[in-house]
């Protein structure tokens, strides 16, 4: 993807990870963790573990000569097989006997799939600090909110009254979710892969599964009771995780999107210099980062359709369905990333605009408070009569044009009930918010710990 | 989906769930449950629980006309509102003053989404039972044929050997995972939708809180923090889950039926009358049952990424996106309840043709063995020589077209070291296993709960 | 799909075209094409095709037992195998000699492509049946609005003004492209198929060429250059001809239903009985068609990756990426004219108000006309001034909430040029509407046919 | 993408076309083309014209701080709007006077749009170059083995005998109908885009009609009837173009890498330094470009499903789902004329191991000619009796193991008609080749444009 787009689409420290340089390091970690776990075993000499090891950790940038390994990349069919030949090359220049033992026992796919691994777990990392941010900030906003009152909408149709504090603690609520999400794939699914050519680990001999425990406690992974070359659901569920929090995201986005409307202008993303604004329509307040996320949560359904569709490999190592993955899982981390950086600045720096809340209560000259008005008199005249009242109360507000609190303050059945006060009462949306503020805590509470994690 | 293709992709209880008349009756008991806790609450009176609850419990086909909702919930925009009308009608024929409390603070999404999780529980509780059945089906693959050695395959291309039922026992491993995965999303995601119009359930006034509590555990589900109408990970959770175990299953089905081409013929889907053979062509063993898991793992990520795409919702309750939603779960279900089933006929009965599997091991004519050789070798010569000894006896047997054994057994230096039952030895492919069989252990042990669930 | 969505989602003449005795029909009207093609060439006797097709054109439900049929294409991998079992022995009834030539040279999948083309031209037929009279319906719209000035939005924000006939026609210019793809891929992808087992017709010796182009005469399809069992982009091609269009559609059911908000008001789906409407919120209008679109819109790309995996074939025939083809291309057809059906209505019926298009386009407060204000002043002032002057202008009438006509009407700058019933008409959002009329009159050109089709 | 992975899954110019170098020269070309225009019909003074063209022809890299303009991106939601202004004060530099007049009446899109579509038809003329390239080399496969007998498989399973000229002429086919999909598309979709705010060019005033002409005239593009800012078909359609044709390549390349499989051998990639090969594991050949293909055609499908998606926009201009795009089409590109490059080189240079095609012929033991011998015998016996005569020889042999043709000749009834010579001449998979040559001609004379093109 163009660098031009990344500031619009990505996170830095998550590009880094992904970057070229950051994959090869990793790779070459994975290579030192491999070498020091059997040497620690005795199945490869101390002193070559202790020359492979001072290699990999030199800058990858003096190691390795990328120009090359992208060349060669496109004839081996990954980058691991000239990875390991340029790096063997360099041990072989420091200790021409320590070469020998470097990626011993191990497969190219053994060293990209840990390496992979080790990203997520960097990665997942970022995203859930990020994903705490995030919750605070809507927590704040919840908060903040949780008694001002907006109208609520259904199919793009104005509905009830809520609050939008209780708008944003539903936003919250998505986010603890994610956050019990990502906390559990990591506990799943960070699990290290070493086989060999086709998972047995032969060439170790009767070593396989000590080698593979080693090297696994090594880079703090797990360590898995098969190889998983052909079986790819962890790396899948990593996607999963990521790709829902990305599509909770765009609801938010496609939320505040539509509350920045011209018409609307409920709330705005924050504003500053060079963002969204036009000097020849000075009215505009463009919802740039909206755009952003909405972008990401249209194509990370995309690309998971291909990391689902990967699952279908071959035998032990596949073609194609593995290389696949390559492709997909790096970007979906990005516009997870990407996504989550955006919304945590449109949540510090939201501008809500009350007085226009207020005004869009009154767009339906007071229809929105109907049912309010047929629960006050259901008790008083019986359920039935008092809707076919208000319904004839609001066909004369909508036939005359009128507010329906007027029609009823000068409807005689009504008023012999309630006088002018009472009925302002009733009109008022701020009474006929049925439990948002038990919602609310209930929301609250879970973020706060003080009820255990999402059932 | 055409009936006739039912038998191919489909399973007849999840059918059942997810038909017209399965979906109705679904709804109906979330109508009765509702009901049922508003009367325990004093919400209703207990009398008009009382009628609801007996209309719902009669058979759907008497008390709705299927035609008139199907022809009605193409103008009301989903099935509930013109269900409720004529429940509502069903129930004023037994007892007016009852029929006012039907769906009393209810929204038509409360019921249909109720009724969706209802319907996801029991449709996830059959696949699992068909996953225990897979899962011993290949435990016992596993065990029958740990022993029983062929070639491993990376690329398409012959690799090393290792034996069936390590292949089996990988296939066994992710089988365990996804189980582990439907009781993590069991626990996790049923979970009652009660909100009324935009989620406050304001017409409840100040109970409805302990009106979702009530309904909730009186359908055994999970109490929601807050309304979900617009916040959907639960749903698509919940059909991860079983994309993945379909992925899975298709990763299987590449596996054997790669395996079925007649010119390897190492397994074979069982045989029966009108099953994938062919008169005029005797020699044909179609893989049907892999034909139809394929399709499935090729047709649900495209029905994932549309799941992901719904999360995207507008407001309080959304347009189009929840629609979406109703067309991909039912098939998802479908399609993996289908692919299991056709899974575990194979693992039952599939044919194993060992005589085959040796034959393939001798295809190469020993360059299978030559890292073998070249590890035997190798602590008698030193790993370089030994690798350049192997090296040229590979390229001379490939020159000469012999076996690789043939040349060993002819060269000095080789037989310097082997005598011709040693080499014999070394080549057999049985001696050259790394592994496997602890592999195999760690996931039988797995399954059989002697370690712990996945990490 | 449940039944119970049909009248949603669904088009009714499709729905049969694709039921399962629509797709029988089709598979014996080319089993009866295939035998009076081989019949006119002498390859069978003229006597067993008579018998052959008398059976096929028969009603399917006397000649097939269905239950019977579903249950065993389970077995056999697809319906094909069984239908012809079902066929040879009701033409055996009649006629013992004749069915020893039923399905001559035949496999199965040559009668269930064939079929399938069969169904695509009825549906393509029927289709652009219904783009036309979307045409017809968008057409007038654009020529009863072609003046009727609104705002024009961009990223959800007001822009600058346009007009509700101009909108439609850019509409109208996507459905015009439509129906030109629809007649091409009418002419391009509606090919025989005919190749029995291999492709290679072998079972026909030296007549394979010459009966596969009496075949394709007799249904009046295209004859191949070649078999086309595995290359798939013929099929891939008229899917994405539906999913464009569906596309195209969701995008004006998008548009529509943001101008039906609450708040925005400007055009609505037509009212009826049960259509949308809520008793208690007598304000709602629901935008129940936009829904059922905007669903399609989701779902059919999804369906669309489902085709494109489905190319990659294997051999001579696949298994798997066939199968998956069958469950998606009939749901894109119902998809994409159910939602022709449900826009035909809406185009057909919208209520446009143009008094809250008029509404909207003060909600700035004359800020839309600030370009226009500054365009008027640049020939006088020079951009560059009259720029800055407007821009100050603005920001006054921001800072004081004033309407930008009021701010300049006491600018002495712009009245020592305007005078007041000037600055009306440059604030006069009807003067300004740049090249709308020539668009429209172009757009209208090409769909009478007055210039050629789109380049 | 990682750059290490560029010669796995790209093409280099195509690369270079799409870089952010070349995307912001495109832009460039386009507001000098515009100011070209403009000039021509004294929109802008002549003079400004000339220094707006003058710095827009100067290397990009002079011209534009590209970080400045990466960081501004994410700011203003894209990149024309920072690189309009970074240009702006490039011209202005020069001269001031100039600098007032570019990018005069558009909008970003407008930049954007068109240079995209520039973009694609520089791309578009590479692919149709290499794809001719690849016509060529399966044309000369074609002619090469048009003779040259294998199995034909289904199913995975062997079928019948065709020829491999028989199955590269399919695979011909596909490619020559892609050819023409290419050039439709460039004559269709290839259209200037020029509206300004909201499509209407107000600020053009009444010369937005002319310009347009003029400046789709000056970049030799279509001239649009109106605005396409929200209307995206034309890219989905090219899009869609190349989809299939990695479709098309991907059912080529699962082709040879089931024909590459070690037990099969019946083709090979090119071999080469570093392709592919392993020094412990001489046997293996790995399928390198086919891995990357495959790669390439599970993911296009997913892209596409993004672009479909992508129609869905909202009102004049989108947000979110234009932005989409920008991510998915040049990766579609990319990955397409990858899959062609990486496929001529095979093409080009693909081993054929003619001995083991007649060896897999014989692998059945005769059962492949079983059809052959009932056919032969058929207008002697009777096609019945021919039919259960050859299927109690063919169970026979099964039982026996031994060769059909062998029990044919031993038996009585079989001996009493043919003589050795004849059924050793029916059992020659030569003769029982049906129409293949047929057919090949077919597609050969298309190609050669003897016959007019795909109807």
């Amino acid at each position: 993807m163009s660098q031009l787009y990344a500031s619009l689409f990505y996170q830095a420290e998550i590009t880094q990870i992904f970057s070229d340089e950051g994959m090869v390091s990793y790779m070459l970690q994975t290579e030192a963790a491999l070498a020091q776990a059997q040497a620690k075993l005795g199945v490869i000499p101390a002193v070559a573990a202790e020359h492979i090891i001072a290699v990999a950790q030199r800058p990858v940038i003096e190691v390795i000569d990328f120009a090359a390994l992208a060349n060669a990349a496109g004839l081996a069919g990954n980058i691991a097989i000239p990875l390991v030949k340029q790096f063997t090359a360099a041990v072989k220049k420091v200790d021409e006997d320590a070469s020998r033992y470097v990626h011993w026992g191990a497969t190219s796919q053994d060293i990209i799939d840990t390496a992979c691994i080790l990203q997520c777990r960097d990665a997942l990392n970022i995203i859930e600090k990020q994903l705490l941010e995030a919750i605070q900030a809507t927590q704040l906003l919840t908060e903040q909110y949780r008694d001002q009152v907006m109208i609520g909408r259904t199919w793009l149709q104005q509905g009830l009254p809520l609050t939008f504090g209780y708008k944003t603690a539903r936003w919250l609520s998505s986010l603890q979710r994610d956050l019990e999400r990502i906390q559990a794939v990591k506990a799943f699914a960070l699990t290290a892969q070493l086989g060999g050519a086709v998972g047995t680990l032969a060439s170790l001999l009767d070593q396989g599964s000590v080698v593979v425990e080693a090297f696994a406690k090594e880079l703090e992974l797990n360590v898995p009771d098969c190889t998983w070359h052909g079986e790819r659901d962890r790396i899948v569920e990593i996607a999963h995780v990521l790709a829902t929090l990305t599509g909770n995201l765009g609801k938010m986005a496609r939320d505040w999107s539509l509350m920045m409307q011209t018409e609307i202008a409920e709330v705005f993303e924050p504003s500053g210099v060079g963002r969204g604004g036009s000097s020849t329509m000075p009215h505009k307040r463009n919802p740039v980062a909206a755009a952003s996320i909405l972008a990401a949560a249209n194509r990370v359904p995309a690309l998971m359709s291909s990391m689902y569709q990967s699952l279908v490999q071959e035998h032990e190592r596949s073609l194609g369905a593995w290389h696949a993955e390559w492709l997909a899982l790096p970007e979906i981390f990005q516009l997870c990333s990407g996504s989550l950086a955006r919304a945590i600045e449109v949540f510090n720096g939201l501008e809500v605009q009350v007085e226009n809340m207020h005004r869009n209560l009154e767009c339906t000259q007071g229809l929105i408070m109907a049912e309010a008005l047929m629960m006050a008199l259901a008790p008083k005249l019986g359920r039935l009569n008092a809707h076919h009242l208000v319904e004839a109360a609001c066909k004369q507000a909508v036939a005359e044009q009128r507010h329906l609190l007027d029609v009823a303050q000068q409807n005689a059945d009504i008023t012999a009930i309630f006088d002018v006060q009472q009925l302002q009462g009733i009109f008022n949306p701020q009474h006929y918010l049925g439990n948002t503020q038990q919602q609310i805590d209930a929301v609250l509470q879970r973020v706060q710990g003080k009820t255990p994690s999402c059932p």
